[in-house]
């Protein structure tokens, strides 16, 4: 930056060498140790950023194909060169570097470093390093990169982490990866480091929890399903049916578990807003298990649409499975062999029924592929606050009641019917309609004007009991 | 980025302190007023960008949870410490401002606030604000920044809005923002504030006018389908097949809309074409209504593919409705019955014509999928120039094409019956055929090479009648 | 930058007027030959991002509508007051700069032209302009940005590349396009300009070799199936079925097709992995085959995927059919007519045959979708590096062995049926398994622990043949 506003307001228009040397300090010389994927790939990319490279090696004149462009030295000489060292090298190697501690003196040094497996060691990498080289102020932080990533220049936008104990160490380290077009994020002291070598250790950690939930449910009905529909009927009725678990019984507990899983999505909000009417203020933090149930929705909500889908792709195929068209077949033959005078007598109110059953299905189906589209980042993105909020309230409780009507439709005839309390229990989608049912009685509560204006003052900073008359008239005031 | 500067030039690579504190200059000191969601957030992002913060509040030791780091002070003392004042009050609560007049003096002021609805009030709260301080520069904007993507560090590349009647004071705002990672757009004077402050009021306001032709559309199909489908066969053949409406008669309205509407988001290109043909240059600006259009085919697009998606599922469910299966079973049934002699004639003709069209709707729908995941922002960012118009134009008019083909096909032994056309109104697919065909005849008479030669050279800058010849020269030169 | 600093550094918090004229220099001024539609384009972007900017015209009065605050001179007059000019001009035209050498004399000229097609002058544009000025540093790039994209600011994070034969220069310009929000790659000399050229005219060039293979397995397959079935019926029964081919010889194709490039998506990674271990060392290079092959196993998988998608529609629409109707119909009148005793016996080991069938096809369908999921870029970037090798790697292997089991169990019952073998051949699946269940060994193999540990110590830097050994330890400590 000083470097084009230095050569632009000291030369004036009529100037013939602009672009003369004098004018331009050289850039900035930064230093790295080793020469793996890694360290070549960081080299290429500040090479390409305007820095000028030098690489720190045991033996510079044989270390392998260098991004062109960079220099190699001993590690001595490229550490005394530069100010910022990156470390990009295993943690089992460091030993070199205590031997250097007094060429380090006062340099940052950056640990890249990952571990394979979390807790291999007692310290962080970078903990160890700032213990092995005391004198130098030792940053970490852009761990979570990868060498590919340098490679192809995917780093637009993309966050890293920093910490260390030096406030100005880390200030340098960020100015270079904001250089980079990466988004700097201070985490703090150095004791941080180990949390920061975990981050590419994670796996799915906020999936876990929603789909801890769904396997636990999928178990859960799959069995009791099993009882009540293949159990009983191979000891009541001595009839082997088996072969429907594959499909039949799957398609029943997909769509249970979809169905219940969405409600849970929705439940956490409705619950918050319960409380925060109860409590009259939103200055007091949900308990511990409310926000974490409330981070991961949007996992939650994907799960259940990922059963969905399953469940839709389950119904398409039916027609064409060997046993149902057994049963066309079957049916038809016994029909015509009984011989009854009007064997095929079209009923009008099962045809609506099924019909609106499908229907019902089908819209559900679509809203949920919507919801699940605008949580893509890049669409979700382009939305404005009140677009998302419209999308992920409005349009998500819309899809829970057309989602739980399909199930009620699904068993409009059959709810009094005594045979359908096999061995006194209820059916499996009776169940999945209670946790739906609820939340939907309770949002409507929620929207009802009394409710909503309370609720809407509450979330504007209002307050129903006033400790301090003051606190309130601040918060209320604030965005 | 001059702290960076300083330091490695000035330190030699032999020094022992690079870090010493005399070389670096405090980072720059901004003022938050208002310890609020949006505060506390803006301010955390500012102390990770590097910014010192300090709070004005009106009592400094109770407000709460700050971001560590931030000091908090009165708000006289804060706004006399800091440049740079960010005001994240409500509206209602600006009096005070007034009363600070004398203190705000020459700062700026950031005006982030929100309304809850449109033409809450008669001027812009940023005009308000200006009113009441008239000696301050404001500068209204980064009012569509959430305080959840604040804290999230969500702001990569997000582009946010500035207006104010002072070019300076913008232009210190907008480093800031740059620095914080948002790409920023003057609007101009403070005059645009308005419509700042309407932005994150917006409602998919580019859906509205697709969404209006669709539901415009469905309605007209709709009754037009009932009276000639249901109605029809009430009155004239005395048969109630109103169970048909749910799902048959949404899956003919559904692919009617969706061809119609695809076929208007190629209409306005093949018409914009012909108006510069006639007019012989590209540069007369098209006329208001055809901007418009042009405007909103991506979304004009998107919801003819969500009719398509649509229309696919009831295909799919077709075979296990309860009226199909009974009808199938009494087909059977009765034939049975009649006892004919060569009761199943397998119709070759009738194989090929229905396997067709349905082979032409499955790649139809194949390629529209296609054509809305390039309308993924990430998708369609990767893609080079000329990759996407070929999507969007070449795989565009395929898709447009074999649709049209689709609905040919099903009527294609059905045009000549008169039974087809029922109180002498022509069926649904017919009329539906309509604007697709005239598009497509458009499209191909712009392919044929002498119209597309000419073509060619008026996009490039060429123009037929030559009032000013100096004009034209200077025109074809330019990119 | 530096505006910012000064203003707050020499500004005092008691001082009255921190926006005053005399501390903020004048921004810097750019020009601009062009006033097409790409020129007004960038002029409005560099004023919005705070420059000044100039356009030089040859009639500087009656250049059509210019962007607000932009001046516009004679091209002498403005060249002479900016030091960068970007060049907007076909290249048909840049004549005239050849007259105006003296006035571009040690200016930075950016080159910002594309041609309509690959290959049509014999040096690249911007060759060609640094021959007309030879004293003016010509850098090419920004040429992949387009009118469109710089008017509706969708520059955030998009990658340009520059070449140039000035180092400063290329600096400069560099310096601008990061302030524009673009993401900066340097490619080298100006020699690179033509490769910068040809970028904006690449048309999905990683996925011609995919497309390319698609292509030649679907034309091999399809002419297969072709003789095998419906030529075979024709010559050896006298059976005219060519109505299949349309939809069932279709549905053979596309899944076999889809399952062999899923395979070929996996094997370059089980062929690499077997070369590592053959040579023991990681830093021997690939041939350049598999590096080409493993770079569009993306584009592979994609493309299977597309005809997956496609295979699971063409199943869901069978039982629609009117061959399928037909066939049903005449099986129930046939049996009535035969008057059998047990017409109907259920099979049970038909039943869980083919729904086992169903449910491997459904969930590697599944599987399949999301390994397509995260290969969005925007769903791709949020994962960690963990997550990502867990989903393309884990997930991707278990999606080929559930769908090449799904391919076993279709055949489960007939491979020792003579029948099977029409002239000899043998069917369509069978062949489509050998590769897929070839990859599944192999990577069963690696698998191994004894095999799997060998590898990783290898891909961890360790070498078996130790030529050097120093060499050896180098490479083992870098990451």
């Amino acid at each position: 930056m000083t470097v084009g506003d230095d050569m632009y307001e000291e030369v004036k228009p009529q100037s013939v060498h602009p672009l003369g040397a004098a004018a331009v300090p050289d850039p900035e010389l930064l230093c790295i140790f080793g020469t793996g994927d890694l360290g070549r790939s960081l080299g290429l990319r500040l090479l390409q950023s305007g820095y000028r490279v030098v690489y720190g090696s045991r033996r510079p004149n044989s270390c392998g194909p260098l991004p062109e462009g960079a220099q190699s030295m001993s590690h001595a000489a490229a550490a005394q060169s530069a100010n910022i060292i990156f470390i990009c090298v295993h943690r089992e190697h460091y030993g070199f570097l205590e031997t250097m501690a007094p060429h380090l003196e006062g340099k940052v040094l950056v640990d890249l470093s990952n571990n394979l497996k979390k807790g291999m060691y007692p310290e962080a990498n970078a903990a160890y390093l700032q213990r092995l080289v005391p004198g130098a102020a030792v940053v970490k932080g852009l761990n979570t990169l990868s060498a590919w990533a340098l490679q192809n220049g995917l780093l637009a936008g993309k966050q890293v982490y920093l910490c260390g104990n030096s406030a100005k160490a880390k200030q340098a380290v960020g100015e270079m990866a904001t250089k980079l077009g990466l988004t700097v994020l201070d985490r703090g002291s150095l004791s941080a480091a180990r949390e920061l070598e975990d981050f590419p250790l994670r796996l799915f950690q906020e999936w876990r929890l929603p789909l801890l939930v769904a396997i636990g449910l999928i178990a859960f009905f799959f069995f009791y399903l099993l009882i009540r529909d293949v159990i009983y009927a191979a000891v009541e009725q001595d009839k082997n049916i088996s072969y429907r678990i594959m499909i039949s019984l799957a398609n029943k507990v997909f769509p249970i578990v979809s169905l219940i899983m969405l409600s849970l999505c929705y439940l956490p909000g409705v619950i918050a807003a319960f409380l925060q009417l109860y409590r009259g203020t939103k200055y007091r933090r949900f308990p511990d298990w409310l926000d974490r149930w409330m981070l991961c929705r949007k996992q939650m909500g994907l799960v259940a649409l990922g059963l969905a889908f399953l469940h839709a792709i389950y119904t398409f195929i039916i027609p064409i499975r060997y046993a149902v068209r057994h049963k066309l077949i079957s049916t038809v033959v016994n029909e015509m062999k009984n011989n009854k005078t009007t064997p095929f007598y079209f009923d009008d109110t099962e045809a609506w029924g099924t019909d609106s059953f499908y229907v019902l299905g089908i819209l559900g189906f679509f809203l949920y592929v919507l919801l699940g589209l605008t949580s893509l980042p890049s669409v979700g993105g382009t939305l404005s606050w009140r677009e998302f909020s419209f999308v992920q309230s409005k349009l998500g409780h819309l899809t829970l009641f057309i989602c739980t009507a399909h199930g009620y439709i699904y068993g409009w005839n059959k709810f009094l019917r005594p045979s359908t309390y096999k061995w006194y229990t209820p059916p499996g989608y009776m169940l999945c309609l209670i946790v739906p049912s609820i939340v939907l009685v309770l949002k409507f509560l929620i929207l009802l004007p009394c409710v909503d204006r309370t609720l809407t003052r509450i979330r504007q900073g209002w307050e129903r009991t006033e400790p301090k008359e003051e606190m309130v008239m601040t918060k209320a005031t604030n965005l």
